[in-house]
């Protein structure tokens, strides 16, 4: 278990209480907390394993995300009031999580051999789309659509991993700056509000 | 075509009929009614299949799926008001519905090569996610996040088969057991009301 | 590049710029415009790609599509309030679009060795599911479900194609044909009001 790994299942965790508080906030049971939590956790990774073609799509064969989510589901359930008081932790978690899952997604994506473009692509859809899937299944319009600059620090992210490996890095360099400057911007974006113009 | 066979097929053609009585509800035209007609029966299985991969997804390559739906949006469009009476025996074959669809989907998932508890989850996937599917496109909250507990009995009997196999029950017998406990426990659970807790 | 690839095309671009107007008309920001734009051209295709397993799914591959969906967004951020009010053009290219994304659904299906009565679903799917996911994400009931003729012309079209080659015509004959007769219920069927009776 390596860096990529503890990031990634801190991602895992925190989407999967971020899912589990917003379906606590629209007053679900237990069992569409789970589903939301579910769905906010896995939808981004899930939909572009779909895309890719890489099935059994990746947690259905690691059941560590599984436990995680109901990990992020339990505790929401015991100390849910708690965790919505610990705004700014979660933040942090779940901006860690939109870095890594943009970097797993966008290295996958190469792996199966598609274009750097695409990847770019992808690798965003893959730290975003779960937030869209539980908007959408709360009956919410997507937040991503009109709020700060949430996705477009995940696709500036992959541009500055391909400049990086134009320029002769290693991937290895180039994945821990591209996390490192998703987790900057996105800092940055909510500390001085910036905002995409409307369309 | 054996008893599973004929429990499914009542079951997606119990979907199918429910999926046109909320289009009819809704006021969509027929072509609307038939869309939702066709993701409430087929949206679960869908869904499972896409995830675990084993594409073409079953009701593209077996035709009797695609004409009993249509048989179900056409009785709605000649019967509604009369099938919207009979909404006690509608229900009785949609738990019908959703005690073999989970049971096919667990069947399905542990012959992909994967384990039991993405297996269970898997199968509720496969009875519920229609539904999900009719709600969301019909600009609902899906009906399963808050009432009753209309999932958690098919979680419920995907144990109950975990369990029977893990004692050294065949397959069939555990399968059979699976769908009886479903039935029964959300027969029970719509007469003393069960209602999960609020997150 | 033949005929068909440049109605592709033209189809592609016009359901972005429809896509973009939608979001800008929802006054979501740029990116929100841009995935708006993409769900709508891509999504129907997408959906498609997944069902019948042929992945990664289409615009993965070809990058065109990804250029001209981005092209459709830079015009509607450029000139959209010159873009709306070319609203009966916009509508010619949108209609091109579904008879063609039926057209190479239907082919696509066929292709992948499935029947005939899937094939036309799956080319109506194609054509119009895109929109579908379009208002879904845009948290609106879908269109399709309550206006017009829209999808069933698509159906029409595919049984066209399908007596066309029962009957000995070639299958680029059939196909010309299916195109040729969508845009024409099309357009007859706006001019002339058609309405599909209510569920």
């Amino acid at each position: 278990m390596n860096l990529i790994n503890i990031l990634d299942y801190t991602g895992t965790l925190a989407f999967a209480i971020s899912g589990a508080l917003t379906a606590r906030y629209k007053r679900f049971d237990w069992f569409g907390a789970a589903v939301i939590a579910f769905v906010t956790a896995i939808g981004g990774g899930t939909l572009r394993d779909v895309l890719i073609g890489t099935l059994p799509v990746g947690w259905l064969r690691h059941s560590a995300y599984l436990w995680l989510i109901v990990l992020g589901v339990v505790l929401v359930l015991m100390a849910g009031r708690t965790l919505e008081k610990m705004r700014h932790t979660m933040h942090l978690f779940d901006t860690i999580g939109i870095a890594v899952f943009s970097l797993i997604g966008l290295e996958k994506t190469l792996a199966a051999g598609l274009s750097m473009p695409v990847a770019i692509i992808l690798g965003a859809v893959s730290a975003v789309f779960g937030g869209v899937i539980r908007d959408t299944l709360c009956n919410e319009t997507p937040l991503i659509f009109s709020r700060d600059v949430y996705a477009t620090v995940c696709l500036a992210g992959g541009v500055v991993y391909a400049l990086l490996l134009q320029r002769g890095f290693s991937s290895s360099v180039a994945g821990l700056l591209m996390v490192g400057s998703i987790i900057l911007l996105r800092v940055l974006a909510i500390r001085l509000r910036w905002q995409l113009p409307q369309a």
